[in-house]
């Protein structure tokens, strides 16, 4: 490891509650040309349903991920050794217009992958995707639909909302295959639950050929099984990963805006994560993390440690590709 | 179904934060008789022996209900569909007199069932399941003592607190099976648990029949079986179902008045509930969410989605009866 | 009084914990023509550029309002003896289109006033304000621009935030006043305080005649002064009252999205909206009360009184007009 | 002062979160024949009719006394120098039964006082007064009606509730009137304030002659007038001083169960109990903090710190009798 | 058992709110000659890296503690019938001197078990536990090398931090293997995981032949797999048993300076600790309770129960021995 | 202003929940000779006696500081365009070591001050002033003793507490005194006030000459006599300004360790911040924010104030020097 890349600040040095409030305290940098993943904030809920709050959420994510180390404690991985991984600060956005809002993150995404870093990013609520999708598609034409690790409570592929909204963070994943940006024969979405707006709610997402694996399959299957199951769905192609803090139970995760109870473990959700291991994923975000509804930062702890697995992940994936 | 029949608000058209609070934003209506499942509030904690606070929980569960859309994920029942269900607003309590309260709690049930609607309350304190079975049986004397599955830490039949006092939140099924207002041995308890007053605590209800499924008991059978067994026992004729939050560990329901560590998950309990499917519930409660213990509305939204559970369960037995 | 006319309900007869979730529990009323004043919820928070929540006020403050009591302890004004009061649930909103749920709010309004009943509304964040004024002079042409007395920390007439945005709860005045909604010789502001983020912040209102009395001049005026410079900007013709909770210390109202430290204190914004009495308040709101910041219910429980003083203001402009 | 004589534990030895919960962590004591004053805790909330929990008041109020140091700041009385003083813990109650509780209570304090100490006493809510005076009558019959000093925000003189409950946290002082247990025309209440459930709700206190400052009256006498009156009222007869903690403005005392904004500011309460010194206060209370609605302990520590201010004043009151 | 063995308060005859703030409300005693087991607090947390906190832990466990019955419900023990058990209060500390504490808290348990009792500590943060191994062999110098049963996140073995800092929470069982205390191999930790400052970061205790099951072997084990191990390394010879409160996930245990998601839930603490059952538990603590971090007492509670599991097998362990 | 001044982001431009969490998110810069005033965390809490986690100071304070607009209301300064600012980061400690912690503190304020800026800090609890007076001394020998106004509850001229302990957060100013680097005759403290450990606590003080102005004399001086007698005390020779949030009544700073009622209100306090214009302050500290008893942030949003209000003192002082 080249002794430039930026790294960590160790919390055995300088104690978690000092120093900057970056991802693990890494350094904030603005030129992603010289960086393989950049972490990316998102501060965005303007396409929140219920309640609000997301917008906060970078910031306590950061906050609370000073409490991570360098190491992983399964896979051994050190992705700040294997990459140059900084954090990238956060995407523009306008809190008073949604499609001015999607523009901007969609552009500042493309300009770091043009730059040639993948990002991780921090949301926001779930229709953040939507655009980090797009600005990924628009700086490599050539990547061709993405496969796609979904987990959340909620499929998040209904048409429209409220007479016709067609964004909200009910809808990203419609939108992005009706735009070739998904293939949903290469999606899996995991934990989805909950009562139903109506008996076909998922039925034009399952027309599509995207695998849903409900919570009660899932309790069915377990953990191995349905990694394998993801794992065949999504197969070696390039495949994005987008987690929802909602796919966890509501004690685990309170600080969401719309909150389903009977959700995953995060023991449950560390286990399924370790197991894409080896998948090519180039690109993912954590979403949904909404410090109003939180208590004493436990889900934007779970947000952080999160992007940490999903960090080691890419990092595999980024020198692996 | 006829275009009259009271429908829940619906959370693609009016957002979930605005319109009434009642349970799912059902209108609330005053005339029992165009029913078939009336939702009531009881708003009472004078049987607490510890932590008070259930007299906020109707409002409370109400409020996060709101989340809650009108068709169940996995049997698909739509119960404002099958039947007649509305909101009637709270029964009268007198928060200065346990004994009139008593009284009111149970006129008021009586009165709905005599208008031909079965009740679904939202407590309150455990011991409004009392006057709640008064009320049922005086306003259907040929019922017949009812079985019933009773979810709880606890088993309420305790004889007496505080040198005599026989009606607490600790003793309302000892005076149920005393009143011969429950069989006893068509009782099921399910997650029992906690550390004892006495060795003998659960003597007496053992004696009259009951049958009590501690929580270590239940880890050993699993799910399935202790379903199997709680079918079992409550047999086929008519039956009480109550839900005591506190059945769920402290981490997912926090606001209670008498937390046990060590409870169900909601992935167990909701998974439980579905298992009734079938039976005979004739009437039901959720009792014991304490809105001042509560963080975020945790419990009360466990609350509301137990109580969802059982609408679905009773309407399907409205129906089928 | 007529026995017809709605009344709260008793917190001597029903305790304050039970009963509907409407202002000081009046009924709920769908039909505004049998009304003189109408309680509006406008559950709207897309204007919010700092933290949201406001969504959840109108829901937390009729929850908070049941401790109120008919009889307003200084004027012994009994609003809902004077006039015909009830609450008339929420305006329809869009939580994905600002723009749609501007329109939205303004026509409930309209149709509220063109039915004969004036509106006292239930925020939402203070961008709310336009619209209801709009409704307002849709439904009476002939009213002539309002004058206005505003409670707040911030003159909200700044044009526009973000790059253009002209909607947003720091520009409703500014364009209230450019669309002859308003007077602006005849509207006062006060309680204005906080960092600026120009020298010229407030030029453009000064320029229009709007009177800025500032937490300084308040604090050297005394109330009794401030109070007669109100009265004397807004003279004798139709006004309009807006209270933004942010106009109080965040010690007092916590739950609000843009928080001013040295606020006024609730004995102080008592004594000045009863020194309001006599004026001709044609309707009203109380805004930013965002419950996901609140503790406790201390923000609505002040949005609760305040509007409460407020309707005992327009009950008597209302029988005296 | 004699050795033996019981002293709280300094906070310069033994730091604050260490050490016993008692009040001030002064020892704890069963035989008050051996004290001049006995901190007597009273947890019971029956009489209460809107948000319960001053029965976990005593609890709270103890802990946070630990911050509590020996010497008054301004009067530099040392109480447990002058007087012997020690926490003689709590009263039974029952929780299931009001009359046996006031019962309870009652029997506690006659039997410290016929031990020969005054007792000063930590709600509960503020229906224990009764059964305080009750106590003190019965032991002291030659006592005579006592004086009373009472800040609260409201007046407590109701004469029932729900329907005819005579004792509730609402009437108390109406009953100790109809006893003979106060002298209506030494009793001055300061403070009363809110919206009230009828224009005649005060008139029958006004009626026997009890002076009612309102807060509109104190602000505009100013806090040295009113304790002028106050003493005035009260004479130099023995007499109880009560302090129920929704005097203060919630801000500063958000646990509690019926708050009423535009209350006291802690500054003037001190100032308010520092001008009674030289009365003689011969039993007094600290009532309605209820902890499941305080944040962070700050209604508590208002509590404590309330509790020592009568302390010293009682202390001297002792003595100099 | 003699009727002047110390019992804790009964929750049927005293309310849990009521009485003194001791574990299980059981006498606090001076004199430790009079009894088998001590419950000792130990208020320190200058061992924290993290977030402070734990000082206040003892008493916020003993406030939740009232909450425990007397009867273990699976086991039956009655751990006050079975010994004299008691609160002997605090240790002595001084929270501006690492060191200086360290020896009070040493001091302190020497003479406790110089007197014959053996101490359950509450703490405090995990440095406690190694002045309380130092205090059990001074007063026990026979005693040998002890075993231990060591639940946690965090192996505890590091050699320092922050440049040569050798005492902190993070390196008790370093110290204590050196200083003889504790023999290694003898040593199993349960629980360790969350990401790592070194991959080497447990080589140093591995190689003194410490067992450590991660979090990810426990899974695959399951509960009873594990504890045969823990029995077999441990093996029937004096062992120490110390339980840190962030072995638990922290929706469970939210209150603690180093949560790490992905913990033990409840559920299997209680199982695990119960399948110690025979083992010679000579002494044990509970630590790292931080009540600033905590909601409603979670944590704390969670403490208490942990307490009273430990209590029953160290009163078999005591009597059997 | 030169273009390559740092300023602060714009809320207007972006919003307040994005962008960098540094004070007034200003850029972050390490090299201190570019600079006027450094804006420096000191996350230090060993010196705390009661309630730990000032530690967490710095890190929320800069959080809530995004509120913060550049221009100050009533004076109208703009301290970014007067002076180069930013924020240079925290000093490195160890919470290990009270003793080592001093003087890393002490060593990078001298490091700062060396290079030419003047340090503006964040706490942190009260004892960080003595390593920051003793950091300024030692870059700039002959500055001579400075004046102080120092706003607090407490005194903090004990000598030692628990048995000798010299360094607390109770005995900074003493030190400073003793050790040359205050002249107590040109000290004033501005709002002391709660219970005594000793009638004779602050003898040592006066007696060296410090003016302390106790809560009691400022209610009856009032702002303006407070503060010319402050600014006679200081005079016009260098002076030091430290701010101790528990100045402030815990009902608006509640996130603090030794919290007093009674105390200064904001808007009291930025009066009196706001009459020190003119004097000579060359450093300052805002310090006691203890983030896990802060509620949503409101006592980190007053420090954040006190900060910006007194950098525009230092920033008119620096030009003005």
């Amino acid at each position: 490891m080249p002794s430039t890349w930026p790294q960590p600040m160790d919390g055995m040095t300088t104690p978690r509650f000092a120093g900057p409030v970056t991802f693990m305290r890494l350094p904030q940098v603005e030129d992603a040309s010289t960086l393989d993943i950049a972490l990316l904030g998102v501060p965005f809920d303007l396409g929140t349903t219920n309640r609000a709050g997301p917008r906060h959420g970078p910031r306590e994510i950061r906050n609370m991920s000073s409490i991570i180390r360098r190491v992983h404690p399964v896979t051994r991985v050190e992705p700040c050794r294997l990459c140059r991984v900084a954090d990238v600060g956060d995407t523009p956005t306008n809190p008073a217009d949604l499609m001015i809002s999607l523009a901007m993150i969609e552009e500042r995404v493309a300009e770091i992958r043009a730059a040639g870093a993948w990002t991780l990013c921090l949301g926001g609520d779930h229709l953040i995707s939507l655009p980090i999708l797009r600005g990924i598609h628009r700086a490599q034409p050539g990547l061709g639909p993405l496969g796609m690790v979904h987990f959340d409570a909620h499929s998040d592929t209904n048409d429209s909302y409220f007479g016709g909204m067609r964004f909200t963070h009910g809808t990203p994943f419609r939108r992005a295959i009706e735009e070739g940006l998904l293939d949903p024969a290469r999606i899996v979405q995991i934990g989805i639950r909950g009562s139903l707006f109506d008996p076909e709610d998922m039925d034009w997402a399952r027309e599509q050929g995207v695998r849903i694996i409900t919570i009660e399959e899932f309790e069915a299957l377990g953990v191995d099984a349905t990694m394998a199951e993801a794992r065949r769905v999504v197969g070696e192609k390039p495949a994005y990963l987008t987690f929802d803090v909602d796919s966890l139970d509501p004690a685990f995760a309170p600080g969401t805006g719309t909150p389903e109870i009977g959700g995953l473990t995060p023991r449950e959700a560390q286990r399924m994560l370790r197991a894409l291991r080896g998948l090519n994923i180039v690109g993912a975000d954590v979403v949904e993390v909404a410090p109003p509804f939180d208590h004493g930062g436990c889900t934007a702890l779970i947000g952080a440690n999160m992007m940490f697995e999903i960090l080691c992940l890419m990092a595999e994936a980024r020198v692996g590709g």
